[in-house]
C-alpha cells in the first residue's frame, strides 16, 4: 500500500506533531446524511446495509465525500459479536437493537462460546478490506467493537435498558455468571478487533456505551479489567506502523486515570468533562479524543464555533488531541452544520500547534 | 415543638457526631409500598395525591411505619412550581411528567413569573405542617425541589427527553433566553424552599436530575451558578436550630469540588462515585449524602449487606455521612430488601462510629 497522504489522525493517537488538530465525528456516517438514507433505502434494512461489504463501503465514504474529516469508520453495528453467537440481532423501528436470544438460562450463558471472527464475522472483514481499498490511502480507517460489558448489557437485557435491572442483578447476584459472560467477550472482542487490523483497520475503538452506568467499583471490575485484557492482547503494529487503540467509556469521566492506565493510546472524552482538565489528569500517558456536546450542532454556525474554539483552547497548546463530539451525531443534525464543524476545527487548531 | 427523638440525620449533615450512619432513601414514599399503591387508588391520580394534604402526609409517613428510618421526605412533585407558574402539569401513563403548555415562544418566556408560594403552592406548605405535626418530632422533615435547571429542562422541553435537544438549541443560541428562566425559576425555588423552612422543614434539598447533562462549562454556567444564589437566599436557622441544605446533581461526581463551595451543608452522590474519593475531594467543608447502587436491591439480602458494608468501608471513619441511595429506589423493589439495606447500615455503620 502507498503511505497515507493524511496521516494527522495517527499522529495525534501517538501524540506526535500535527500542523492542525485533526477531526472525525462519532456515528458521521449515519442518518443525518440524506445520501446514508438514500442507501438505506436501496439496502432495505439497517442489517441489511451492515452485513453488505458494498454498502457498507458505500456508506463509510459518504461523509468524507463531504466533509475534510480525518479519519474513516467502519461503518458496522456494535453487537455483531452477540450476533455471530446465534443471539439474533434485530431493530424494531424506533427502539433501537434487540435480541431475539437475550441470555436468560445459566446453561445459556455456559453454551456461550467466542465466533471466529473469520467464519461468522467475514461481512465485517470483507467491508475493512474493501474501504480500504476505495479509501486509497487518503485517511486512516478505524475498526471497532462495543465493550465486553456494554456486549453483555445487550445480551442479557435483550436490548436497550433505562436502569440494567436484568443485568445488575445478575452482576450483584451473580458475578461468577457474568464474569463468565465478559470472559468470552473478552476474548472474542480481541480476536474480532485483531481480525480487523489483519484486514486493514488501522487503529481501534472500544466503545463502552454502558460502562457508565455502573459504580466505580464495578466498573473496574466489570468493565474496565476486559478492556484492559483486550488491549493487551491487541496486535500493536502492521505493516510496520503501530495501530493505535482508542478506548471511550460514555459517563466514564471520573475514571480518566484508570482508563488512561490500562495501555491503550488514547481516551476518548463525552462532553461532560473539560478536556482540558482531563489532559492534566492523564498528563502525558494518553492522547485524549473529544468531547463537544453533540448538542452543540444545533446552534448556528457562530455559536458552533465558539463551542469549537472553548474546546481547543481548554486543551491548549501541543498535541495529543483528535477532535470529535462526545457522543454519537444525533439524526437530526443538518449537514452544513458538520461542515462548520470540521472547518472551524481545522481553521482554529493551528494556533496551538507549532508551525513545522 | 417538643426536641427531636432522633436528630441524628441534621446532626450528621452538619457533620457533628452521632452514633451510627443515619440513612434515609430517595422516592422511600412511593410506587414499590403496596400501601403507597393502595392510597394512590383511593387518591384517583397522582396529582390528585400530591396535591391533597391529607394524602401527602398519609404516604409520607409510610415507609416510617414499615422502617426505623431517619428521615422523613415530603411526598411531592419536583415540578410544583412549573405547574403554579400555568403550564399545566400532567402524567401520561408510564410516560412521566408532561407540561401542556411548554415555553416555545419569546413573549411566554417574557410573561414568566415566580409565583407566590403562600398563594400557588399553598397545598404543598399545609403538607409540611400536617407531616410535622404527624411525625410528632420522631425524625425530621426534609423539604425539596428540583433546581432551575431542571425546571427548565421540562418547561422547555415539555416532558422528559433523551437528549433535551430543545433546551440546548436554547442554551447555544439563545442563552439570554434560557438565563432568564433559570432566573425566574432561582427566585421562585428560593421562596418556595424558604417557605417550606417557614411551614417546617427541618432541611431542604435541591435535586438537579439533569444538570448532569451538560458540558462543564455550561453546567457551571447555566445549572450551579443558580443553585448558588438559592443557597445564599436560603433562610439559615428556624427556632434556634440550623436548617441544613443539600445539593444533589445526579452525574455531577466531576464537578463535586464546585458543588461543595457554593454553601451548602451537603452534597448529594450518586452511585458512580467512589465516596470515598468524594470525601478527600472535598475535604472537612461538606457532609456527603448517598450512595449506593439503586440496583443492588434486587440482589439476595447478604450482598445488599456486603455492598452496603462497602460504601461504608469506603467512606471511611468519622461523621458527615448520610447514607441513602445514588438515585431513587425502584418502583419493582422488594421492601424486604429495603429493610435489609436499613438495617445494616444501622447495624454495620456503627464500628465507623466513636462509642458515646
Amino acid at each position: 500500500m502507498s503511505p497515507l497522504k493524511n496521516d494527522t489522525f495517527l499522529r495525534a493517537l501517538l501524540r506526535q506533531p500535527t500542523p492542525y488538530t485533526p477531526v472525525w465525528i462519532m456515528r458521521q456516517a449515519g442518518r443525518y446524511l440524506p445520501e446514508y438514507n438514500e442507501t438505506r433505502r436501496r439496502a432495505g434494512s439497517f442489517l441489511d446495509l451492515a452485513k453488505n461489504p458494498d454498502y457498507a463501503t458505500e456508506v463509510t465514504l459518504q461523509p468524507l465525500a463531504r466533509f475534510p474529516l480525518d479519519a474513516a469508520i467502519l461503518f458496522s453495528d456494535i453487537l455483531t459479536i452477540p450476533d455471530a453467537m446465534g443471539l439474533g440481532l434485530y431493530f424494531a423501528e424506533g427502539e433501537g437493537p434487540k435480541f431475539e436470544r437475550p441470555l436468560r438460562e445459566e446453561w445459556e450463558i455456559r453454551n456461550l462460546s467466542a465466533p471466529d471472527p473469520g467464519e461468522h464475522l467475514r461481512y465485517v472483514l470483507d467491508a475493512v478490506t474493501q474501504i480500504r481499498h476505495a479509501l486509497d490511502s487518503d485517511v486512516p480507517l478505524i475498526g471497532f467493537s462495543g465493550s465486553p460489558y456494554t456486549l453483555a448489557c445487550y445480551m442479557v437485557e435483550g436490548g436497550a435498558s433505562s436502569d440494567f435491572r436484568t443485568i445488575k442483578t445478575m452482576l450483584y447476584n451473580r458475578p461468577d455468571l457474568l464474569h463468565h459472560i465478559l470472559d468470552v467477550n473478552a476474548r472474542a472482542v480481541t480476536a474480532y478487533l485483531n481480525a480487523q487490523i489483519e484486514a486493514g483497520a488501522q487503529a481501534v475503538m472500544i466503545f463502552d456505551t454502558w460502562g457508565g452506568s455502573l459504580s466505580a467499583a464495578a466498573y473496574h471490575e466489570f468493565s474496565l479489567n476486559y478492556m484492559q485484557r483486550i488491549i493487551t492482547g491487541l496486535v500493536r503494529e502492521r505493516d510496520g506502523a503501530r495501530v493505535p487503540s482508542i478506548v471511550f467509556t460514555k459517563g466514564g469521566g471520573l475514571w480518566l486515570e484508570n482508563i488512561a492506565a490500562i495501555g491503550c493510546d488514547a481516551v476518548g472524552l463525552d462532553w461532560t468533562c473539560d478536556i482540558g482538565q482531563a489532559r492534566a489528569r492523564v498528563g502525558t500517558s494518553v492522547a485524549l479524543q473529544g468531547n463537544l456536546d453533540p448538542m452543540t450542532l444545533f446552534a448556528q454556525p457562530e455559536h458552533i464555533r465558539a463551542e469549537v474554539a472553548r474546546v481547543l483552547a481548554s486543551y491548549g497548546q501541543g498535541n495529543g488531541h483528535v477532535f470529535n463530539l462526545g457522543h454519537g451525531v444525533s439524526q437530526f443534525t443538518r449537514p452544513e452544520h458538520v461542515s462548520t464543524l470540521v472547518e472551524a476545527v481545522h481553521d482554529l487548531s493551528r494556533a496551538y500547534h507549532l508551525p513545522p
